[in-house]
């Protein structure tokens, strides 16, 4: 499968179970933490410096997302009950066509704007659902590396 | 097997080894957390939409246990001794049947209130015991997803 | 192997590999945190149950041991350097002979005192110098369920 | 292959996914936490005891590196950009060669400096492009007792 490096405008994150193991550290006074992974850290920056837009859009409304947000230095969307209205929307805004758009989710609530965006990725523990709609499933669990798997994926399509 | 919706009115989960993974992070200060998963989440509140009843009910007496069920928004007993008792107790006042009651354990301490009720359901970590005992053995180990496979086995047995 | 129940009378238990995955978790403040296991909790209850004291003997000098034992409501000796002198003299104080007294260790550290105890015991993950003097070696990996699982052990083996 | 004692002045470690399985658990408030191994601990004092010198270099700025760092009673930097550079710069002022220097890293911002110290060693899920390089690939994970195993092959090489 070709993707063409002009083609990737931005890639849109779903959090849980994609930059985590979709479990949330639950602490007595009801704070969470969740574990994400360096190499992520690494490939975001990465993916960065290649000129390609990058976004998390999360159904939890979690302080987590946003300090993980902060500190890969991306935006994020949060308590979003509609991705796909909220990525269409954010699409119309910035003059993207959904072809140049790569999303990366693992649950029900990402089938909508997988089936909409032009490349819909899923971690090898996504929800069957989603990997029967995802064009590349990816050999790495969720917070394990996804987005490294994906930048890996990224350079060895491009076509330059 | 084949269970009707109209039969299930009400869910109860033990907590420990079932919505987590019976494993508890222990801080210097003697406060505790503990993994639960997103999916579940995502489960138990499609499970409401769908008119079931859900509780939880633990052996133990930690403010996690109260903080997860508040974020879940269902009810929750805690410093449960004997679960028999109290589950029976709560089915009266309820004026529940036990056929129409299923409880998902993991422990020797779920022993006899899962032979109690009409749908006792265990995940495929549980004790070997309470395997023996339970009528739907789940393929999930607890904190992955138990209640997001319940929900797909509920699903899929209601006939409607 | 036999052991008949009169002849133990105490239970050590190293901490760190024993009751946790050897992980310690580091907060950016240098303080620690350890996954414990809510089944070894129920069965250090069903040991005390039995009449036969335990305690916990760490190298570490972590208020987390503390707060472990504290809730396991068992005494704890910490920042251990020699456990084989810190043992020897406990049971001379107890008048307690070593034949009726198990040491559950995994680790270098806790060789030479498991050589001195009747009863050497080591999770399946110990390392290989300690499982090669083990009595019994479990199934359970440290962290998992060891004293769970030692409580099978005592009960299948007590001839009543 | 044959390391001569005399030969091992120095060794650096990487920290993420070396010491830690490169994992690191994110609070709301954006702090940050990572689980070490305490048999990393106590290899760490073997090795100190057998004379040869240990440095923590990290590309992260994290306070979690600090404290572990102290902790384990051993130098780190942080924040390291370009590590070759870093590392040179060292070995210049203590007056020590390449060759008598072991790096443990597992990712791509490690391969620079381990193509340039003599002893390149890497954990078995390690970057394949880091395994290719280093010149001992060790059985066991980042943060599953790296340093243990270092340990072990330092005894087993040593020629006395």
């Amino acid at each position: 499968m070709k993707i063409k490096k002009e083609t990737i405008l931005l890639i849109i994150y779903d959090f849980d179970g994609v930059m985590t193991d979709n479990r949330a550290l639950v602490f007595e006074d009801g704070k969470e933490a969740v574990f994400v992974n360096r190499s992520d850290g690494l490939a975001v920056k990465a993916i960065q410096d290649m000129g390609i837009e990058q976004i998390i859009v999360s159904t939890e409304a979690s302080p987590v997302v946003r300090a993980r947000a902060k500190k890969l230095n991306i935006p994020f969307m949060e308590s979003v009950g509609d991705k796909k209205k909220v990525v269409e929307k954010y699409l119309r805004k910035k003059k993207l066509c959904r072809q140049n758009v790569i999303f990366v989710g693992n649950d029900l609530n990402d089938k909508e704007v997988m089936e909409f965006v032009g490349w819909p990725i899923a971690p090898v523990d996504a929800r069957r659902e989603i990997k029967k709609i995802a064009k590349i499933i990816l050999s790495t669990k969720g917070g394990f590396g996804v987005v490294r798997e994906l930048l890996d994926k990224l350079k060895d399509i491009i076509d330059e």
